[in-house]
């Protein structure tokens, strides 16, 4: 068994933003050379998630909207964590979204079906993060 | 490290369904002649889900009644992705029921604790769609 | 290939209850021996998560509340699964929170950002239930 470790970095510009990640994740897959596998692909903070969805505009504009209904960011002072804090929605609407994908590496590549896409989700932004890309497999 | 994959086909009647998958993923498994290992269970879609909970009719009944209830189907026109597709609810839905699981396989079956079933999660059915089954391990 | 397999038991004081397992996860690695792999952790019952977040009582407190929200335990009756069983609100909570991690483990350690910690999140408690720990990887 082979296995391979990569971080991403993130800094975005809004407190809220997806990323997608999918050609980042593909070039790792790459570098590690496995061809039989699963890379497991996790935000490191709790703050944000990875999930798997489609690359358009508007429907990130409906997750956004959606997330603000059930976990609206203000405010501030409606959440027990905040004070210091002012990013409790942030670990919240993370939790809806989830922490990791797991997704398989066949013949060198992402299994993925058509519209398959990795996002980064960031909910509490404008500071440095990082995702974990880890790889297990065979050659 | 040996690995396997399989695809399991689904075309629902309805919009929204969820299917009892648990005995193809325990086929797969013995087909796969993988004793200790690891098994992702994923929905190539990103309008569907994978997930294990109970296999009740009512409880399912109040899954549905849940999502409707947070991310509503109707009216169409409340989602920007909407327009000439419908489905802006069927891809929030997926977000909160999640993408895929991963399962354990020990001695050759699925590690389950007593009640636990793994279900396909339809939201936007009624045509072709598929899921992925991959295995890593050891015979 | 590795593999390994530890059965973690809970019986919480309370109907809800967000415990820390961390370290218990961290023990499990090293009896393990495994240096580079996944471990997958995974509620063995229906109405219980396994999740990563912040060890902090206020936000755990924003939790519950926001889980209170959006899938209410009463009254027991809103629910068609309610009857002779009142825990169909567990069933929902534990959809939202999720059931399972699946974790790196590199150098022989779990491999995660400052402030992750991984939790067992009891939506139905007062009675003996079980986490899953199930690992794969390299000496």
């Amino acid at each position: 068994m082979k296995s391979f470790r990569k971080e991403l970095w993130f800094k975005t510009q809004k407190r809220r933003e997806f990323i997608n990640i999918t050609k980042s994740i593909e070039e790792a897959i790459a570098e590690s050379k496995i061809s039989e596998g699963l890379v497991l692909v996790n935000a490191m903070h709790i703050t944000a998630s990875v999930f798997v969805n489609d690359d358009e505009r508007g429907l990130h504009q409906d997750f956004e909207n959606f997330l603000e209904k059930v976990a609206p960011e203000k405010p501030h002072s409606q959440y027990l964590h905040n004070g210091y804090e002012d990013n409790a929605d942030a670990h919240i609407k993370r939790q809806i979204f989830g922490r990791e994908v797991v997704c398989a590496i066949t013949k060198g590549e992402l299994d993925f079906g058509p519209w398959e896409q990795i996002f980064y989700g960031e909910f509490d932004g404008l500071r440095e993060k990082r995702v974990l890309v880890k790889i297990i497999g065979d050659w």
